[in-house]
């Protein structure tokens, strides 16, 4: 008999049985109509959710290679870049770009927060440069900038551009690519859009274009021919990964039936409701209360407590899988993810089973607080 | 009604049911133990089906991403590097590998024949090389080098290092990578050994971690991290695409069952039987005899006939898709694919509507040739 896990890790997430069926259709060419239906589909759904009218391609890589398509593409040797660094996703952007040539200026953040507008212009005003590096959601370790508009406001008022983070963030909290004015925003197939991994999205604004036209780029992650090959034929350049497309087409349809905003709200609303929750329970949430991610609650766990250990006995006992802290919080962090399509029942057992886990190891844990969960919930009209 | 389709080119393949059956599997976490035996499984498979005790890479990218990295991690700036080219995948191979500051010399092929042994002896022994770059089975124009290995061989005698691309090739050709002494090899997961298109593979020898760790590398295609998290954890550094995964390891359990040798020389078989009947019917065959590949089969049109005219009749009447020209071979070349598990039953339809369509467009096809296919290969026991 196989154990089916309860998958709560911020990314991948559980896929959808209309998820799952979608794709394992038969496979088509990627130079033939089908092709073409499926991805101009795509496009035009995430046009639609991200709130553009620009160009939207769908990349057959992870969203870290959306991330080094997005740096190869915007960034050319010597350009000046600022780096506000919270996480290790806000480092591997850096990272990622340092090797194209970025002259890097990193803007240490405290982890337990995000950057705020005033932190940026602040930056931003004392010095010069060409492209801001921004992560809107740090999954690893739990915070999300709040007025992250007003952010890239502040780069564009200085017409440095913006290249974003928005890989968990996306579906799960505010993002209007246009109105904001991002230039260049990656997003993943496997977080809050329920999608499967193996898949991720990247917008170009004109902006970017007019940057990205003289740069020089390596070849997979040409963006150029990305938008030759979708303008002229609506392909991919290069072989795409059909049956991850259906699958994510199908996870589209299924946030645009439930409503974009609705869908976007769910995870604020879940994520309110869980953090009440784990504050009555005694639970030490790692982010600052004002800069915690509505798609991934990071928790803290004492010294004497390792992430493994937790991991491992949610695993054994009962089923339900979270992540580790990664980076300098590797072994004292939680991660869980609120994402996608977790229902109501789901996610009370998730956090029951952690309260549970944690009761045995971390003093003053209540673990009776998680019975408000679904309650609460199931009152705003959830399922 | 979904009218299906049958699918030749010459990837993506027609998946099997079973592939089919094992990508629609619920996602697990990639840092979970279910993950690791996935990818150890497809890691031991790829080891045994390529010959190798070296490591192999499975990433979240098409083929030409598996190219890219090749390139980006053993090229240096200033490495003198020979080319051969003679189609659309080689030229590319020379101009991902100019992004990394490789100084190209190109030796043109003839595109209707691949290299052969003395030719790049002859090159080899003309200049000094830091690395070749050399394509194995040039899908573009359906023609793959003979005795391949005797120019590994020439190459690593001369220590110039040996990337190759055998992406179409593996599985239908023959291939060692440890014996014939390849040092990064790259395989596509569409081809001949039909998973699911959108992994790709990747071989990494001694003397290219060597080469390797003194160069620098992009944040997405860092072999080192791959092979540090592979040796630590049995996992991959960036999200894998799970589902592929699943489907892949399940093509490659059907080649097992069916035989490595056997599935290898299947395609020997099925290819020798084709171009026998393709000769009869008098269809005029793009590539030299001594040069044409058992994995794609490219046929030249006459100047009054379209390669899409083709393909859209092939479609509409048949069922039947197929790949047009690439390159400079644009609109003057039909490709089918011979890769995969295609049935004997599915060939002859491929090869019978293929006759059936040339035979009102190209004068002398002899439509009634195709009646030997399936009798030839039955006769050999195929099923």
């Amino acid at each position: 008999m196989q154990f089916l896990m309860l998958l709560a890790t911020p990314g991948p997430t559980e896929l959808h049985k209309r998820v799952l069926d979608a794709m394992c259709k038969q496979v088509v060419s990627h130079r033939g109509p089908e092709l073409r239906e499926l991805y101009t589909s795509l496009v035009e759904k995430f046009r639609k959710l991200l709130k553009t009218d620009g160009s939207v391609f769908v990349l057959a890589c992870s969203a870290t290679g959306g991330i080094e398509c997005a740096v190869s593409n915007i960034i050319n040797k010597g350009d000046k870049v600022l780096s506000p660094v919270f996480g290790v996703f806000s480092e591997r952007f850096a990272e990622a770009a340092k090797f194209y040539g970025a002259e890097i200026t990193y803007l240490n953040i405290k982890p337990q927060t995000a950057p705020t507008p005033e932190i940026i212009k602040g930056a931003l005003d004392e010095g010069t440069y060409d492209v801001a590096l921004l992560v809107y959601n740090e999954t690893s370790t739990g915070v999300a900038s709040r007025d992250f508009h007003e952010i890239l406001k502040a780069c564009k008022e200085r017409n440095v551009l913006v290249a974003v983070d928005a890989v968990s963030a996306a579906g799960g909290l505010p993002l209007k690519i246009d109105s904001w004015g991002i230039d260049i925003c990656v997003i993943g197939s496997h977080k809050c859009y329920a999608g499967p991994p193996g898949l991720s999205i990247i917008t170009v604004s004109e902006d970017a274009w007019n940057k990205i036209r003289s740069s020089r780029r390596p070849f997979y992650f040409d963006l150029i021919k990305y938008k030759k090959f979708y303008e002229e034929n609506r392909e991919t350049p290069f072989t795409p990964a059909v049956n991850l497309m259906y699958g994510m087409n199908e996870a589209l349809n299924i946030v645009l039936e439930y409503g974009a905003d609705n869908w976007m709200r769910r995870h604020m609303d879940f994520a309110n409701s869980i953090y009440e929750v784990l504050e009555k329970a005694n639970v030490k949430l790692f982010a600052e209360k004002e800069y915690r991610s509505p798609t991934t609650i990071s928790i803290s766990l004492p010294n004497n407590v390792t992430d493994s250990e937790i991991i491992e006995e949610l695993r054994i006992k009962h089923g339900v899988v979270v992540a580790g802290g990664m980076g300098n919080m590797k072994g004292s962090l939680i991660r869980v993810a609120n994402m996608g399509n977790l229902s109501v029942e789901k996610t009370v057992k998730v956090y029951d089973a952690i309260l549970d886990v944690m009761s045995f190891k971390v003093d003053g844990i209540n673990r009776q607080a998680v019975e408000a969960l679904g309650e609460s919930l199931r009152k705003m009209g959830y399922r």
